[in-house]
């Protein structure tokens, strides 16, 4: 069972949100709309997306993290979690 | 007619493809994948979406913006622009 | 002239500050200060170099670049210009 | 003892060299210096802060963070981690 097991749901209903949303902006480039609106509709998709990942983040720590260190074995989970948040600020 | 014509079939591609990462999440999530490959996913598709939001930027400065700076009036896009840009660098 | 003449003194202010933060954070470092308080000095002095980078980013479009596209070459500008976005943006 | 107690030389010597960066980047704009060039070292400073950041992030959960959860209180220290990371990513 994963971190993220209590919000499945949530995170469900956010992707498919985030789904429409990127629907959305393809019927924005079908009806030639003005880019500077397409873009900000890009901003919104990327922010909602930032969210899921921090929620992500966020149960896998609660959860996975302090579960394998509390059993002993916390320096894998350690080293996968300091590369994701690497990787998630963008370094 | 606006900055992105040329590539509206590149843009609408790249959208495609988004949209179909942003459903392999979902099934990752319904199939109870690890937390941090999921991760993984969504870093990509932040990614995929910066890109497109740059291939935007770009074809709006090349071409609405050069061509309102070179009828004289580009204050106004100018401005809406440089709003873009500091929205898009997440200030 | 460059585009950031008018605001020379604000950002030279501007960048004096950051100095001295940086120099704060250094002795919190050396008085063993709680790594989440330097974490908080460091967004904070990241902040201000964002700043400091739209502003100069602000400048550059408002003069240089449009006075080069209004004297009918500004192609070149626009490739550097989109290239500084890019960088500056993380991409 | 603090988290990054072992790496505290390091930690110093890259924040006197950014202090370093911050009082070149204002000899650039005291010579006039071209906007692009300045903003590009703004973006090396940034990049340099945030690989300090980081730092502290890891050596936070290698120690800090994972004593605590060792000890079993370490509820509020992952709060606190969280809220770091989710200021560090800039959300």
């Amino acid at each position: 069972m994963y971190g993220y097991a209590n919000s499945k749901k949530d995170l469900q209903d956010r992707l498919r949100r985030i789904e429409g949303q990127v629907r959305g902006i393809q019927r924005m480039v079908e009806e030639d709309q003005y880019c500077i609106d397409i873009l900000t509709q890009v901003n919104s998709v990327t922010a909602a997306l930032k969210a899921v990942g921090m929620g992500l983040l966020d149960e896998h720590v609660r959860h996975c993290v302090t579960e394998s260190i509390e059993q002993g074995n916390g320096e894998q989970k350690v080293e996968e979690l300091l590369a994701a948040v690497a990787r998630f600020t963008g370094r």
